[in-house]
């Protein structure tokens, strides 16, 4: 059992998250490396001091190169806006600090693709947090499809969808404006992602991309970005597939769902009952043939975040635990742990690829 | 209460659904017109006069001309291939017999374009039997986008999806050869009818057609048709949509399942569960918002078969007479009634378009 | 094929239930008995004459001797308020004519007894109508608990609950008072029967039954009967048991809901969802174990009243004519078919027990 | 902000479940009193050292008087077997240590009653831990039949089902022997609990309690305790109610589920489905009335571990954690918490009454 300072970039939401489960991870999986909660930062003085005592770090920075170059801080987290990911993880890998950074990778697809130069000119741990991915049930249903449960995949379809920005009337924020804080900047990475941990690369894709509310309170006659977007593909490997995201589908609180057809199988999941994956086989005998609904836990250890009994359910913050203990394993181990920068540089080739065909009309080949 | 006289061309699966239809739909009903099961047309003698006593006929025929010209039929049910329809439905016209054809209208665009001239030119009632649209839950659906409960839509998702043909094994039938048995000529109507009934034209489409199992025993080197097939979409009024299509989705029995988000509320439904329907309103109070699972039964009594008491459930066969009555009261009336020919010809000017899209890969226009 | 003359007694929502399935049954099933719609029976001239008309019977009559006695009348339907089901039964008996009686088969135990007395002296077919029982799910359920596909069963919990007496504020009506009319003598019975064939017999029970809602409109002071009723008990093999009924049950439309235990698997089922079955199967791999949900269909023909095709789904007026063609298969062929009298007396009895616990606050043997 | 020295007893499951809580609690909810992780006993120092080490304790024992008489100990949380329960506790209030106990509070009804003279006479703060009350789910549940929402509570029916012994080759552990072990000792604290929170206390009970699986591997010819259990019962307010206790419930991995009907609603919940609570609302307009699916999120502030995203979901753990921020603020404010100590008794008294009953046969009045 050996100490590690971790450093934080960002006391939101996800920067809480992420200090959070790198308190618990250590109890929980009785990890051989264990965080110390050395540097916290965040956009002011006060700010990092407030996060700093709120979430129990040593210490506490507004500037993001004081933290990395802190030599106490042995390992970063990546937790502030897209536009600063580059600088930060560049400044990281030169002084060999692996890193974790939260979804998307870069601001844009050049970002990404620095991003993964230098991670791989660092030969450091490096890492993208897509949590939703970490569940027990869909890393369960990653090993099912490996393991040719459901044979050879046909059909995928996938959908990211919430409703947060659903109501017309709600006022405009930075949100709103700005192609990475799009839906598909901000939500069509969680299930692009996916699909390609899934089913394996997309080989090309036609795209429809839209705005839904374009007068909400507080636009001021400016272009607001996409409320919902979808496209149909097809995978490298022949299947047919669909992803389509949303924050404006009304009545969705976390509609990270998906659907995989194989040739002997099938298998369904959706994040709001997130300790079920449903699994149809085939080969079951015909009367007796139907979707079972498994609940993650003790027959799934592998997986799991702490649950020594039977049905206890996993939820969010479990995720980003389970992210926690991954990261850790990779640093001790120091061997390359999924999803890394390169596997987030796919996603945002994808989406890339997404914006071109529903603004060319036409189908893009990646 | 007056006897009317029906014809039903064709006694396999559809045309035994609309001979016990029409033997059950006045009792339940109490129909002002009651019919009388005059003659029943299939393709040999034998078969015909097996229908005949089988389903309690009066007479038999394996020419459907001779059913079409009795002057005791009153009323044509068209069940038989779709390439049988249009000359069947011209000739029933002609001498001004109402006509009720099974989906889809005509094996092709030009052939739906025909019959629908010779409706109009006949004056007489006709209709199109997509079924499905006319459980007590999608009529309810139907009802409550029209009303506004969901405000605008923004979205429609739907897919018909069933696993008939899924296990690869399954030696090649007629099913498997000629564009108009494939899944987009043989499934794909219920869902596009379906998505011009809830939602309203589609104005274009980017759509992928793919055959999935194409070497089954029997296939013998002949290419076979689809198996799959989806369109991205938009409607005429803005609105975002998808349609998938399979008849190797796994799993799926009857995956006649749409989804409708509108700006204050969505629903959802699924004919695997055919007696809920799922609906959210977003002007609910915050914290017991969600979607409601509503049991069609007593509090729709304008889409219900037959039940005064609470909670009985409709099934497959309740559809039909369901269609059996609105067909009677059409008659009866001498008023139009959805859906008519002109839309079972909509419907296949979508598929025409789907086709067309799939093979040029570019969006087509409507 | 042979025609039968059917006269049915009682023109309410049960007897018309009846007379669309002896009209339709022959069509659906092509049954060698084919049901002739003789004669209807209804408490007055007018009445009686209205249902004819309305459901397609020959003649019709205000009394029902004159139905039992008439020689075309061939079987009887007893679909009429239990105080008359006795006298039905024995006079139909008497001339040697097979009985099909809707639950309970008494008014009270004495009743059953004598009406079981006369069946078997008769040596005629006899057999209640407990519908739901008779869904392909639940006949299904039946033969998988009787083949062993979830061992021995250790646990049976069932249900009857509707809510259309739930508001305090519906004013009181017939079935508000008499023993016979309130949840014990209407509800209770159909999964009392469900208990009593999925298990088998009940050997102890300790009750508790109760009136909620005693001050509706129009009470004027009378006592009102029984809203709500529960029992646990022990059946025969040892199986512990637990079975409720209300009819104030808000949100209830049709739960009749049942699970079963055993030592190696588990089933469930809900009419609410009546295409559905539920099975649990403990020698399944631990990691993808979980409840199967089956739908009824083509895998399921020895239960389906009329499914070639998949998924189609059953509704509660299939259950009926499934019944119809049960009834009429036992009278061409001259055998008992399940639940016979002795099986509706049976449920008669189990009541009469639960009555008797309530009230003492013991439990009582059977 | 100010620190407060844990002391935790028992390492296992439950011990390493408030050990994480404790450590995440601050970061989570920011809350004054801040958890610092002072002593850790179990049974040897050799497994003491152990926890101490994987959980981040400071020190360990194999003594609980030790941790107890500590002065850096100012809080005790017992997670230790049921028999030691009462004299850990006695031994703190003593000291005037504010105590957190797990379920059930003590190993028999004269423990439990000892245990609340002691904290009442301490005045301390004394806190049973029934765990999955804390779901906010669960403590909406409470909130809404607090409100009225559903009007006067008429029926309820809880169960506590697991199948973590189903399989009767399961060779017998010390879980099955000795009363305190059985699952009326082990499972039903966690449903009267829920039942006495949601509804009130209860009057008068029926029950009914047995082994199922007498002759494991090991059992040698040991009489076993109860594998199942159940009572009816009617609550101090009239309403009737229902409780059934397994833990052979094949197929159940987490079966803590109740439903609650009221004069004018219903709620269900199963908490494997942990994030969802089902309304029903007789007020709703007729056609659109139905269960409302309600995910918990930030609709709910109140009862919400983390999550200021929507829908992203609860787990077990989460509840522990809610548990350690409810017994922190308790200690903060020096104020009863629920449940408490005689909130633990309660349950005691219910468990013995239903064992007097079932050995009785007779009604018990409580």
């Amino acid at each position: 059992m050996r100490e590690i300072g971790i450093g934080i970039i960002g006391g939101g939401y996800m920067g809480k998250a992420h200090a959070v489960a790198m308190s618990a991870v250590g109890a929980v999986f009785n990890t051989a490396l264990r965080p110390r909660l050395e540097m916290i930062c965040a956009t002011s003085d006060a700010s990092a001091e407030g996060y700093r005592t709120a979430y129990g770090f040593a210490r506490a920075t507004a500037d993001w190169r004081v933290l990395v170059a802190d030599p106490r801080v042995e390992a970063v987290v990546i937790a502030s806006p897209q536009d600063t990911h580059r600088a930060i993880a560049e400044a990281a890998f030169a002084l060999k600090k692996p890193v974790f950074c939260e979804k998307p990778l870069g601001a844009d697809l050049a970002d990404s693709r620095a991003m993964v130069a230098a991670a791989q000119a660092s030969g450091c741990v490096n890492m993208v947090g897509f949590n939703y991915i970490r569940t027990p049930a869909s890393q369960f249903a990653r090993a099912l499809v490996a393991r040719g449960e459901i044979g050879t995949v046909t059909w995928f379809r996938g959908e990211h969808t919430e409703d947060f920005d659903a109501d017309a009337t709600t006022p405009a924020t930075w949100r709103n404006f700005g192609a990475a804080n799009g839906t598909m900047g901000d939500l069509a990475p969680h299930m692009i992602n996916a699909a390609l941990a899934l089913i394996g690369p997309i080989a090309r894709l036609s795209a429809d991309i839209a705005s839904v509310h374009t007068n909400r309170p507080g636009t001021d006659g400016r272009a607001v970005n996409d409320d919902i977007g979808q496209f149909i593909c097809r995978f490298a490997n022949g299947a047919m597939g669909h992803l389509s995201f949303s924050r404006v589908a009304m009545g969705r609180k976390m509609g990270y769902a998906y659907e995989i057809t194989g040739t002997t199988g099938a298998i369904r999941f959706d994040q709001e009952d997130q300790n079920a994956l449903w699994l149809y086989r085939a080969d079951d005998p015909a009367d007796i043939r139907g979707f079972r609904k498994i609940l993650t836990g003790p027959a799934h250890p592998d997986y799991l975040p702490f649950c020594q009994g039977p049905g206890h359910g996993t939820g969010y913050q479990d995720q980003i635990i389970i992210e926690a203990r991954d990261f850790l394993r990779a640093i001790e181990t120091n061997t390359a742990i999924w999803p890394t920068f390169h596997d987030g540089m796919e996603v945002n080739r994808v989406v890339a690829a997404a914006h071109a065909s529903a603004q060319s009309g036409a189908w893009m080949t990646l």
